[in-house]
Order: structure tokens, then sequence, then C-alpha cells
């Protein structure tokens, strides 16, 4: 059978199910990624597993998102990360070294294989012919405890390129062609497999821009091919060992059609405040800037900065304006800095920023009231500047080069200049402090975590009882979203690896006498929740779901769940219930005491079953729609106990 | 009569009074500077002074303190404080420019001027051959609205350098020496005058790091001559024609005398907490390092950057090490960048951070918990640093430097290399993006302040009632401090500029009712407190005095003032009064009803006089010691209202 790229580094990772679209099937991960901002309790987590050693070829955390250090707890974060790297054998990449995926890409990413990373944008890493995908931090966890991740078998959506970008068009406007054309849920379910003859005169790090917005469509992946180009970027970083080819066979065949033809892209920009809401630039021209901001890792590339200095060289930006430089690693920092690009950038009055995420997530940078900030970042959601009603356009480096000289929104073909085409350099520096190796094994095995007084571990939590009573503490309407569940911001966040702490403000939303009534409770047997419809939508955090568990939450029962917190509920243990007869919720009450009999043997052997009351004559019905392995899961208090009792036993 | 360069500056610049040490002096200011943490407020003042232009030879306004925007706030700042600075007159440099004194040395000192600027490390500009002097805030809108300042008469303190620094000594260690022998006040009252052999051979940079900590001697100012140094780094600037000659004359005297030899001098370190805490570096060496930080404005200069970059050259930092590079301007990150320094730190694994103030006050590079971190900052205060029980240690870029490639604490003389003398440059590049030029007079008029959310102008204050009936509305203790009347921090600081909100935050400490309690009273009539010994120790924050005012307060009755908040209330128009009989404060009691005649007359023509207490049959005896300058302004109802009366009546 002939295979597409995609099927061809699936069938490679298949360790169960088949490659029919929308079947679970579950896959070997050679390679891991995880973040600061997630990997704290990436980390605990697999100290609660009782993990030695990651069992995956390669596996790395990055410091990228909190870089700012206003206080210890920070600072306390990436040493306790660079502790654990060493403990349980990973790569630490420091603080300052720049963002996690360019970073992976220059040093670990290998054509043919698999990487799970607990950021969205991981799937950037498909540019260099691997399957990688974004996850949680729990399926992280467990992938560097060597088990399978399960998704569903997505569709491939092949995208043939033609053509060739024309001057002052690059891959920025190639993906925001994608978003104007499907908007962000276009790629859901699916992977998106660029190839044609477009894709010879993209680079490794143009593919790469193009990937990382991936995210942005929904897509479970971005893939390219790994040909020449990306045996040519290995080799300038000195792996070019690492290389092999991988394309799809003459006559593979996709469950989607697309093409785009280069020649005729324009320069676009995606307007406040989604990343779909894409228009060429032209139409826009002339709108005032307060802000131009090149970096992040949607354009990560030496071509994006150096573009930009280009651009701006000999030459000042618009008075009162910020031009904000984000390198994305300290490697290529140092690249653009020899190459003269920096000083190009700064003598026309750029504001240099630390290597790493900074403005992108909002740690720092933040747009001032009213006014317009065009970036090369990923995303524009309402706030994710750090100004809740900001205003951010997303477009290329030479839109915002171009328009950092003017002012205002700037088609870059109307600059009187040639276009400045940058190639890419043939060899790059090599800086051994951009990754420290794993310790060996034996070495780490003495290590111990170091855990300033913000870091705590997470409690071990009992298997699901077989028998017991459970008052219901909330009962909700519809739509609770997991910021009502467990809010973010930065009350909250600052405690993202002190779960004792950030378990204090769970439902204070909804009810702020919950904290305290579950404690109380917890050490007499725990309590249960109901609601309504679409339980648990929103942000994906797991807190939301091991939080309440900490505070001794056993079932919930509602009328359906977001997809996400209910595999959340499954991995922290807590029994996710649906009502049989939906008409049923309105016989439960807050403060009502609910019964369950038998329910390890019962859930084992029965999707539906019935719920006892307490004093009160009738029963529920409720239904689960759990598989074998969630099963396994649930009866073993949750996936941290599950993996805990498999690497004890040794299996 | 012979005169040293101190007095010569003071002779120039005198308005009122005599120059005999401990009599007051008014000052004629040329020069100011405001950075944004105090200047915002500054600007307010100038709005409801009803200032319409500067009337200084120059004044300009930095944005180098909050430059992490995490949100809209400090972003809105930097546009109000642009859009003030073209308003009133004043020079602009915007945020990513770098540290306001390194800034102000290389765009606008001038040999012979003066210079006030709100700013503690102000004095570092008399490196140049002036009298710089950090006041606070509403000192420098006086200046700026055309007012003298007015000091005591300092000593004079000659220190005679002689001989030569030695490989590896800076002139960071003649500072820190001076902190060796005489500690963090031994500078009060005085203007130390740097002369001697001794400084020919330092670079006026050099002159600026010393001149930066005689803020942590307490000195008044520091005071170098201006000399062909001084005349080569203005011809560097391509200001060749701002340069005079000001010397001591031949038979100058000084009123203190000390002496350094350079040539006996070794690389010192200040332990933490105190600058003050001296000793030499290989007396502590070998103690572990977390974080190694080069930058700040008492290490601003190319050499200080240059000369790390040699260090760690073609090496890496030790293995865990946050090497932590904070340029002072963008200029001068332009020029170490085109030497290849900022590549040479890169490579051997720095962080390169944003030009401006950063974590020399605590806005990021916070160390993690228990940590030692090494700076070349000039404060090592607890928890200035951003962590609140820090470990923070003072030291020059040669002993931070070599420590960064150790791990531990270093005496740079134990490297095996030879020291890399490093030589200003002769020309540096002009960057007309450094500083914005103030606009004409004519289209300033037109312009309005630009006031994001956050920013409240400050509402109009009464003048002192003749007669009036005042509640006690707190009875407080001893040693009440400023940081009880209005508490600093990160819940307070963000509303430095909204005067309405921070008022809400006042002697929450000592009473949480009193806002409420104060805001009622305020439209009855206002307020009065009472306490015993050192009313209005520590921070000289002027909200204290102001935020109070805000809410009704007429009147402080208390056993004795602290100096600088004493000065703070009659700024803003409180009533500041001692008891004559301090027996008389048991007296008082909270709720007492104070009554005040005929005040306006009495205060004028008597120094002690009589204050009533309602219903009861005794009467209180108070006391002031206000000059008639002191006078004035109280009557006025403040000195926003006494100078905007001047303006008014066009004197």
């Amino acid at each position: 059978m002939s295979l597409n790229v995609t099927q061809k580094l699936i069938q490679e990772h298949l360790v169960s199910g088949d490659m029919n679209p929308g079947e679970e099937i579950g896959l070997k991960i050679d390679q891991t990624l995880t973040q600061d901002a997630t990997g704290t309790m990436v980390m605990l987590e697999l100290e609660a597993m009782g993990v030695e050693q990651a069992k995956t070829e390669a596996s790395a955390q990055y410091v990228d998102h909190n870089v700012i250090q206003e206080d210890y707890r920070n600072a306390d974060d990436h040493l306790f990360l660079r502790s654990a790297a060493r403990k349980f054998g990973l790569y630490y990449s420091k603080p300052g070294n720049g963002v996690s995926h360019p970073v992976h890409m220059q040093k670990l990413a290998k054509p043919g294989k698999t990487l799970l990373g607990s950021d969205s944008h991981t799937c950037a890493n498909g540019c260099m012919g691997m399957l990688a995908m974004g996850a949680g931090g729990i399926d992280v966890a467990m992938a560097i405890a060597g088990e399978p991740y399960y998704i569903k078998m997505p569709k491939v959506w092949g995208v043939k390129l033609t053509g060739e970008l024309p001057d002052w068009v690059s891959a920025k406007d190639v993906i925001l062609e994608m978003l104007r054309r499907h908007d962000v849920k276009g790629g859901v379910g699916k992977v998106i497999e660029y190839y044609g003859p477009g894709i010879d005169e993209l680079s490794a790090m143009d593919r790469h821009v193009i990937a990382n917005m991936g995210a942005e469509l929904g897509a479970t992946a971005t893939v390219f091919p790994s040909d020449k180009e990306i045996k040519r970027f290995l080799k300038s970083q000195g792996r070019v060992d690492d290389w092999k080819e991988i394309k799809a066979d003459d006559d593979a065949t996709y469950d989607l059609h697309e093409e785009i033809n280069l020649s005729e892209l324009e320069p676009l920009i995606a307007k406040p405040s989604s990343p779909g809401n894409v228009v060429p630039v032209s139409e826009i021209a002339g709108e005032p800037i307060y802000q131009s901001y090149v970096g992040s890792s949607a354009n990560p590339g030496y071509r994006d900065f150096a573009v930009a200095g280009e651009i701006v060289k000999g030459k000042q930006i618009a008075e009162g304006l910020s031009f904000d430089i984000n390198p994305s690693s300290r490697q290529m920092l140092t690249q653009l800095v020899n190459e003269g690009h920096i000083a190009s950038l700064l003598s026309a009055g750029a504001r240099l920023h630390q290597a790493g995420c900074n403005g992108c997530i909002g740690m720092g940078q933040a747009p001032a009231t009213g006014r317009n900030s065009l970036r090369t970042t990923p995303r524009n959601f309402p706030g994710r500047s750090g100004t809740r009603e900001d205003s951010v356009f997303l477009c290329s480096p030479e839109t915002a080069a171009a328009s950092a000289l003017t002012g205002e929104i700037t088609d870059p073909r109307t600059l009187a200049m040639k276009y400045p085409r940058i190639k890419d350099a043939d060899k790059v520096e090599n800086d051994p402090g951009m990754l420290e190796s794993p310790v060996d094994p034996a070495t780490a095995r003495g290590l111990e975590l170091e855990k300033g007084p913000n870091i705590s571990s997470i409690p071990s939590m009992e298997a699901l009882q077989d028998n017991f009573e459970v008052p219901i503490l909330l009962k909700m309407g519809d739509n609770i979203s997991t910021d009502e569940i467990l809010a973010g911001g930065s009350k909250v966040l600052p405690y993202r690896s002190n779960l004792p702490k950030i378990s204090t403000f769970t439902f204070e939303i909804v009810d702020d006498n919950y904290y305290e009534t579950a404690m109380k409770q917890r050490d007499e047997g725990g309590h249960a929740v109901v609601a309504g419809y679409n339980y648990g939508q929103g942000s994906s955090r797991e807190h939301a779901a091991l939080a309440p568990r900490y505070l001794g939450l056993k079932a919930v029962v509602v009328k359906d769940f977001a997809r996400i917190h209910l595999q959340n509920l499954i991995n922290f243990g807590i029994l996710p219930l649906t009502f049989v007869d939906e008409s049923e919720y309105d016989k439960l009450e807050q403060g009502d005491v609910l019964q369950f009999e038998n329910v390890r043997e019962t859930i084992r052997h029965h999707h539906e079953f019935e719920v006892g009351v307490k004093d009160k004559s009738e029963k529920i019905r409720v239904r689960h729609d759990l598989t074998e392995r969630h099963l396994d899961i649930i009866l073993a208090g949750g996936i941290i106990n599950w993996i805990k009792n498999k690497q004890e036993s040794g299996v």
C-alpha cells in the first residue's frame, strides 16, 4: 500500500489500533518536550509516579515562559526543573537559551521520530519530517515513563504547494492564507501534510513557521517531508548523521485535498482578535500602530530577524513606537549579532529582549490601552498580550518591519527598496551551553529534587473504593468552564507547582465556601458535584481536575462533558458520570448524599447503573463511556497510581 | 578667596543664603532628570501647578524602571510621560534606551551645571564636573518650574587619589574602599570631591561609577573636576562644544580630608545586606554563587561590559549559573555588539536583557531562594533584588565575570590570563533615537496629556482655613514609618500615578477603617492625627503626605518628626505641629476634636500657640518650626497651590 508521510510516521509508531480515521490508536513516543510553565507539574507527576529514568530516546526540559524573575518563584522553578532533568535523565535548556520549539529543532529534532510536548505549538517540529504533537502535561509524563500516547486516527489533509513566493511575501503569509481559507477550526481531527514543488524553496525554518501555526487551525499535527533542505539544516547544526529521507510514496493519497499557488500570495494580516481573521495587508494599510514586534516560535528563524534588520538598516523607526525584538534562541541571537543584523535593529531604535517566549504569552511587552500592536506571534486571542482589551494584529516580519518605519500598518511591497532576500547560514556556531545533556543513570539515582518553598510534591491518592457515600457539595448549571473550576490569572498561576496552595482557589468563583467544606469533608470520605451540559469547557488545564481531586472529589454527575476535561477527570481518578435520563438532574439537590455500592465491580461490567440518594426513596440512573484502559486508570485511583503500580511491578 | 570645585559650582548657582556649612542655601537648577517610576507623579504635579513650559536649560524624562509590560499600566505610563515631555518642553528617552544616569551623561550633561533628579543616583553625573543631586519628585517639579532648590550648605570632603589602579582592580573597587572605610552614613551632609593625580587615569565612565555610589555613602553629591578626559568623552559623543574646564584653585581647601593610594587597592566586595559591608574578595573566595550580574548605573560603561566579555571570551560559564547582562544604554549596547563583546558574552552562556534598570530595582532577575547573587549594582539592601530573603554581593565587573566562570566567588587576579585593559572609544555612533528633543513651545501649548485609565490628575486642594474643627482619627505611638502611613510593594505601587486609588491604602496597616472614616469626614472639614516620636521615619515617598492630604488630613500633632516626612507634610500643606509639653500627648484621645482658631494669623507670628479640645476644658500647647518660605507654602495649601499662584500672578 502506498503511504503518505503522515501514514508512514504513524505506521512506524503504531502500538495499538488501526489506521482508520476516527479510531483510537496508540503511538510510541520517541521524544518529549516540556517547557517551564507546564513542566514543573510534569516533573512532580514523574516524582509521584515513581519514575526513575525517562524511557524515551530524548526528552528535553526547556525554560522559556517564566524567564522574568520578579521574586524567588520563577528562579526556584528553574532550579527545580534543572534538578528534575538531572534526576530523570532529561536534557535541560536554561532560561535565556530561547523558545523550546526552535531550540529543539536545532538540537534534538530527528526526521522519522514522534515528539510529544506539553505546549500547544509542539507541532512546529513537524517541519523536520516528524510527527510532533502538543498534549496535556500528564500525557507527556506518561510518554516520558514509556507509555504510548492515544489519539483518534486523524484524517490526512494533503496541501500541495506550487509556484514560488514573490518578493516581500514569506512563510507566515502561507499559513495566514490557510487560516484565511479555513479559520481556526479548519484543521480539527486532521494532520496537515504539505507537499509539492513549492516546498523546495521553503527553508526548514520557513516550514517551522507553517507547522507552528497548524495549532491555530486546530490540527492534530503538521507534517513536512524530510528532504535535502532538512539535510542541509541538520548539517548546518553539525548533525547531518541525524538525517534520513522521508517522503510520500509516489502514488500516495490524502483524505482531503488543498492547493496553494505560492506565486499568487500577497502579504496577509490577521486582525484582532482571532488568527483566523485574515485579510490582505493592503486592505487595512494606514491604520496607526503603537507597537511592532518580531519574534516568537511563529517566526523564529535567523531569516525572520535578519530580514527585519535589513529593512530598517540605516533608518529610524517612527517616533513614539515600541519596536520589540524577541530573539527565539541564544545561539541564533549570537549569529544575528555576528552578522550585523542586531546592530541594524538597535540603531534603528529597537528594544532587544532576552531570548524566550516573553510577550507572546503576555510576559512583558503588553501594549498600551486602546493602541494597536502588530506582531509576528501565532495568536491574538483577546487579552493574551497581557492587556485585557488589546488590539493585536498578526503578520510577517516583513510587514512588521515596514510598519515600524512608518508607524502605521504598511504593505512591505510599498517600501522603496529592493527586497532583501536572506539565505540561511550553512554552518552555525555550536554553543555547548544551549543544552545540558542528561547525567548518567547511576549518578542520577543519587540526586535529589531541589524544591523551593513554593514547590510541593503531589500527595499520594487512594484507589477508588468499592462502597462510599458522598454529599453533593455543588449543583451547577450548564457550560461550567475550567476557569470556574480553577481560575487562571496572576493570582492563581504562581502556584502552578504547589497543589495544596492552588487547591484553595478551587470553584472559588462558583462558591467561595467550597474549599473549606470540601477540606472538612475530605477526611470523611470525600464529595461529589453535579452539573448540566458541557461541563468543563474551555482551557485544557489539568489542575482543574487535580485540585478538586486533592480536595476529595470522587464523582462528577452531569448531562454531558467537554472532551478534554473528561480525559483529565479520568487521568486523575474521578468517576465521570452522565445522567441516563437527563430529567433526573432535577431530582438532585445540593446537600443530597449519593450512595455508591459495589462500584468497582459494577463499572467494569456495566455502562449504566444505579446510584442511591440517602434519605430519599428514589435512585438515579447514571452512565459511563469508559474504555478498558480508562477503567484500569479510574480503578487505580488515577493515572499516577496506575503507572506507579506498573513501574513497581516491573512490567 | 580660593575655591574648590564644589564651592565654585555652588557659588555660581547661589540664589539665597551663605556658603557656611549647615546654613540653608537656595540653588538655581540648570537641568533636571526624572525617571518613569517617580516621573509620572512629577508630571501630574506640573499639571496641577499649571506649569506651561520647563524653565530649566534642559530637563529630560527617562523611561528605565518599569520597562517590563505585564499589562497596560506600564505601557500607558510610557505614553503619558512622552505626552507630558512634549507638553512641558522636556527631552524624552523611550523604554529600552537605557538607564537615566548614563544616558544623561552621554546626551545632556554639561560641566559647570547643576542637575536635580528624582532618583537617588542622580549624583552619578557629578563625574562630569556638575553638581548633581537626587531629590523628591516635588522638588524636581519645582525646579522644572524654575524654582531654586534648598539644601543645607554641605561640608566639602576632599578625597585625594594617588597612584594607579593595579591590573584586575577598577573604579568599583575605589568606591567600595570608601564604603569599607566610612560605611553607609559616612557621607551625610557632605559633598565628596575627588582630586589628585590618581584621577587622570580614571575615564569619565569610571568616575561615574564612583560618583554614582556616593549615594550609598549618604553624600549630598560627589564632584569631579572637568578636565581633558571629560573633554575627550564629550568629543566622543560629538559634544565637544559643551566642554569647559573646571578645576579647584591651586590653594583650595577642604572641610575634611581623605587620601586613597590606588596602587594599594585590591578587588573588594560588599557582603549581604549592606553596601557598607565591604571585605577583600580574597577573604570570601570559594563561596558558591547562583547568579552573576553585570550592569546598572553603578557599572554602566562600555568598559564594564567589554572587560566581562573579554574575560569569558571563548569559555563557558559554570553549569547551572545565571549570567545576567543588563546593558545600561541602547547606544552603548550597539557599540558593544559592533565590537564583538556581546557575542563573547552570549557564546559563553549569558542572558542578554533589554537596556534599563531591570534587576537593580527588582524588576526581573530576582535570585532563587537561599542562593547567592553577585552583582555590579549599587545596592544590596534586603529584598531589593525582588527576593525577600536574598543574599546579594556587590563587586566589580572583573570579579563578576571571573566568578561566572567558576561558579563561586573568585578573585579575578587568580584567573590564568592577562588582564584585558579596555580603552573607551574616541567616537561613538550618534543614535538620534536616544533622545526626542522638546517640541517648540507654540506646538506644545496645543498638546494634551495622554492618560490611560490608571492615570489620574491631582485634584485641586484648598488653602489652609483660618478656623476649623477636626477630629483625631488616629492616635499612634512612636516610630510610625512611611510604610505604615502608605505601604510600598506590589499591591500599592502600580497606583503611583493614581492618587484617588493609592489613597485607599492609607494607614491601612494601622487601622483598616481609616480610609472610609477619613473620606466621610473629608466633606465635613477634614481630620487630624496624633503620634509620638520619630513620626514618618523610613522611605522618603511623598505619597505618604499626598495621600492623607487628599483624604482631608489638616494637621499632624506629634512628639517629633522624621526630617524628610516633615518636609513632605509642608510641601503638601499639612500643618506639622509638635507638643510643647510632651506629657500633653497623654491628654489627647482618638475621637477628640481639635479646635484651631485664627490659625493663619497665629502661625505667621507665633511659633507656639494653643489648640482647643472640644467638650474638654483644657487646651494643649503646640509648636511649629516653619521658616517664612515654609509658612508661605502651608498657607497656600501646599507647594502646588503656592507655585500655581505664582505662575498665575506672572511673578
